[in-house]
């Protein structure tokens, strides 16, 4: 492929990260990641099919990009829970995507299932090693310690409002709420 | 307002609910709530305004139906989130229709505000009672306790493929996890 096509994938993909986390799928407007990567319409067919599989795309490798940025580690679930807060705190689109796909696209990504499958069997390690509590089962707790990471993105806007009259926005605080939460969630009974 | 005009509204309603908790507010069709509802499109707009209108009625009237189904005792926090999952179990268009308008309509409403306060209100109270943890603030816990109750209505596709892979899908277990969940989440430290 000539180096051309190349930089204009990239900017197609970056445009596209965007374009879905702002929007989602079915809110987004292929004309305008277009417009914004100074590229044709067209080019977005080419190169990555319909609208449907550019989001597939990005989302696969925006949880790629998770995954290897932050690896589990299950005998010390908050400190894992503390760095992928951190790390969505840097890239924020993340979140926005995994949620929007999770609505919108309800279909596993195979790279994903590897990733989750290693991290649930490390929980399930961690639980024989007395490390983890045992009364819930390791991929519940996956998704738990996701769900209390992501809680204050998740949580209404009618309660942030509620924060948001106290005049800050505590984000160090959240973070040591977030790892003290999952303490308490994972600790052996 | 003539009686055939309440039933049509009531119709329109139902039909917007189904349509939003299904599509999202870009991805919903005016055109098709009016046809689900037989109904025309010029009365949604006479009856509820635009779009986003319909969608800020539709998502206050469902978190206020939610608000009225169940109540926090702020003193038992894994029974109310028992109840707040099984109300959910029951009525599933609600925390989709939660998790759109968390990512599409950042603005709170002003009901569900006051209901957030009352809850809030009720967590501090238990903090001051030592009945739940107090390094957390209450404002997170209610936050985190909601997360945790839709936290397999969050969970991945991916994460989803390894227990459809276990061939079933137990609701009875995912209960007992929450709970527990919750109570270890908020047990004073």
């Amino acid at each position: 492929m000539p180096p051309d096509a190349t930089e204009t994938k990239r900017r197609l993909l970056t445009a596209a990260v965007e374009e879905f986390a702002t929007h989602g799928l079915a809110g987004a407007r292929v004309d305008r990641i277009a417009e914004n990567a100074s590229a044709n319409k067209r080019s977005i067919y080419m190169h990555f099919g319909t609208k449907e599989e550019l989001f597939d795309r990005v989302v696969a490798d925006s949880m790629s990009e998770l995954a290897q940025a932050v690896s589990i580690d299950a005998g010390h679930l908050p400190d894992y829970a503390g760095a992928l807060f951190d790390r969505l705190r840097q890239r924020p689109h993340i979140t926005r995507l995994y949620l929007w796909a999770g609505l919108e696209r309800q279909q596993p990504i195979d790279a994903e299932v590897r990733e989750y499958r290693r991290n649930v069997t490390a929980i399930e390690a961690a639980q024989d090693a007395g490390r983890v509590r045992t009364d819930i089962p390791a991929v519940e707790l996956m998704a738990m310690v996701i769900a209390l990471v992501i809680s204050w993105d998740t949580a209404s806007w009618s309660l942030k409002a509620l924060q948001a009259g106290t005049g800050h926005d505590p984000v160090d605080d959240r973070r040591a709420a977030v790892t003290a939460a999952v303490a308490g969630l994972v600790h052996p009974r």
